[in-house]
């Protein structure tokens, strides 16, 4: 055969989403979430639904009455929390049981209540069926309302690695209430408000000066606005949060950038974090990686003593660790190892520029590493700078 | 907490990719099958690859042999073949053995060499591996080089259903190369065949013609241009066929139009075909379905009797069936009512007008198909159109 064809296939795929706020989702006045399907040509709407277990004991009664007050032909499926049950086996009894009630797709989003854990396994359950079925996602953590909801990465821990397999797959919709943190635990607040300070370090100086002024107090409060400074708080706190995150995602949905200043305190806490489990909670591993780069940034004349100060002082006032006996150099060089490994061969370290600014570095070396280190150390402990 | 903000994420994929005719690819002079990743930096080059377990038999020492040529470290997977063994279990093993081999995602492309089950499989976990890992696809089956491995589909079979499970992915690139026809099945030439006529039939009168004086020929010679009739015939067959199944996929990548002309021969074969495994092929179902839509073009008008005579005539020169007993009324309203289901509650039939044209309809009644049915049973078996 002659020829030596050649074809260029291009082709663009739009994706649009909503994350919306919404106060007391399950209120049955309330019907946002049953908005996103359109039952319209008056067959009566039919949802499957997902929720977290311990979730499921604090609302499942609230869930069932707002199920039952729509009319809505439902089946509940329950599943076990917890970081070792995101495994392929919870996405695959979800697609049998999916598959079993029936859905149409179109018209019939799965809806996924709970934590990151169960909406990152949802999330990548429902882009695999029949390769792709619309879903609603009701975040019920703080890392779930300013993180794990609001992007589009999906995805279950495999082989000893986290998040070994997964997808990009946006929910149709994401309805975000507060309400539900009156129940979480004050570590999981604590936890959500490490990624709320990335946000405000690298790019959100006055979403930093609410955390310095505010922090500790809707930390208290559970973000449920118990007193008129705690509400407006809490509220100026959340918006600020996902409006930056939203904004550093958008442009870069699909990762292909590699210098991504959200990878704030994302560079030597993957290492940490593995081996902190099972006590050590992701935010926790990154406040300490924060810590880090604050030390590396003011070794290099980034940031000064008293931003250094200000820094470490609001991870204290978070609940939030700002040292481990982990960050050892041998750790924390090889932890930089595997992600200059995951980062094409560069470094692409954001480091803070005083506050609510960043800048990316390829060259620290071993020698700098190890002083940060020393000086995160002295920092954390006498909590304070007199430490050169 | 005040407000009721809601934020609205828009962004686009960009999606490039290429197919490519490439004659004897394992040949050591060619580079085409290392060309997608870039080596580059002076490092020996590293490649985990997957093959189909027949293809590995006939073509596993050129391949070695070609890796080794080029000093390529490299791990090669062998996979059992067969619809039965296109499952998630295989999905993972694959990911554990890669995971363990570890490659360079943006250098180190997965390469996969097989039909249209190694290619589904190994997309899938190509995509979801890290979400989403480079491969470069080699076809080996006609199904492969004019339908599987063009497109972005991928997935395995779950839970009783076809492709249950699956994803949008490109590979990179695609290396057709028509020599693996050589040693395929005659009934495979003539599956693959189907999808073929299917394109001439939609929308290219030409490709038609050229499988109505030419079809038997490059199905005797496996397209392998033994004869030179056969040569331009196979080279002008291929290329229309993929340039026409492209042209169709690529405004339609993630095929958010439900009417789309590809679905000809998609319509009642898929419940057809699960009651013909484990011996009836996919082409096969496909042409019943496309004969049968044939007929009931015809009782519409939209062929006349010397049209319908030279498809069932080609179907026939192709080794393709026209007709079987599995083509109840019950069967096939049944089917009818499963597609309807999938394309959102309309039929949505694609029907041919003439040779090369097509229209959608939505109306089909069930005496329609009866007589249809009919019809397509005395035009199979009386070969010729004295029914009515
Ligand atoms: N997809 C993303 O972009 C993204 C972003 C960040 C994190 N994540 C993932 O999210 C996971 C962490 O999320 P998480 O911190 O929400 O963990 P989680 O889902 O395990 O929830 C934490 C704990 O809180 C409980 N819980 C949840 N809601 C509650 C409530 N309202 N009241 C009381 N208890 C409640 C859960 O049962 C669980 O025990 C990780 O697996 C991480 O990889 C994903
Ligand atoms: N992703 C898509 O867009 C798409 C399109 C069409 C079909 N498919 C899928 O493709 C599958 C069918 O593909 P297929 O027909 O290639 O089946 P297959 O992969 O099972 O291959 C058919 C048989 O041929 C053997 N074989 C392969 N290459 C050979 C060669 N060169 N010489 C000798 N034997 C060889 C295989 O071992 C197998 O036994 C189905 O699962 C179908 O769902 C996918
Ligand atoms: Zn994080
Ligand atoms: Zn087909």
């Amino acid at each position: 055969m002659a020829g030596n064809s050649s074809w260029h296939v291009k082709a663009s795929q739009p994706v649009h989403y909503e994350v919306r706020l919404c106060h007391r989702v399950f209120d049955v006045d309330r019907t946002d979430l049953l908005d996103a399907g359109c039952p319209g040509d008056g067959r009566a709407p039919r949802r499957f639904v997902v929720v977290d277990e311990a979730v499921d004991r604090l609302y499942g009664a609230d869930l069932r009455q707002y199920l039952d007050h729509h009319h809505v032909t439902h089946e509940i499926m329950v599943v076990k929390s917890g970081e070792v049950r995101k495994e392929i086996d919870v996405v695959l009894r979800f697609v049998e049981r999916l598959d079993h009630f029936g859905i149409d797709r179109r018209r019939e989003p799965v809806i996924v209540v709970g934590g990151g854990v169960v909406m990152d396994i949802v999330g990548l359950a429902a882009s695999l069926y029949r390769r792709g079925t619309p879903f609603v996602r009701v975040p019920t953590t703080l890392v779930g309302l300013v993180d794990a909801g609001v992007g589009v990465k999906t995805g279950v821990n495999f082989n000893g690695h986290k998040n070994q397999l997964g997808t990009y797959a946006a929910a149709k919709l994401t309805l975000l209430d507060p309400g539900f943190l009156s129940t979480l635990s004050r570590r999981h607040i604590s936890n959500g408000l490490a990624e709320i300070l990335k946000v405000g370090l690298i790019k959100d100086e006055a979403l930093f000066g609410l955390l310095e002024r505010h922090g500790r107090l809707v930390l208290d409060e559970h973000f449920q606005g118990l007193s008129a400074e705690g509400d407006s708080a809490a509220t100026a706190i959340l918006q600020a949060a996902i409006s930056g995150m939203l904004e550093e995602l958008e442009p870069n949905l699909w990762e292909e950038t590699l210098e991504r200043s959200m990878d704030y305190g994302h560079t030597f806490s993957p290492s940490v974090e593995m081996l902190g489990l099972p006590s050590m909670l992701h935010g926790e591993a990154v406040c300490l990686d924060m810590a880090l780069s604050t030390a590396l940034a003011y070794g290099r004349g980034l940031m000064d003593e008293d931003e250094c100060g200000r820094v470490f002082a609001v991870m204290s006032d978070l609940g939030l660790p700002t040292w481990s006996p982990l960050h050892t150099p041998e750790v924390l060089m090889q932890a930089l190892h595997a992600t200059v490994r995951r980062r094409d061969g560069q470094q692409r370290l954001p480091l803070p520029v005083g506050i609510g600014k960043n800048l990316f570095v390829n060259d620290v070396r071993d020698e700098e590493l190890v002083s940060a280190i020393e000086l995160q150390r002295e920092m954390a402990l006498r909590g304070s700078l007199e430490v050169a």
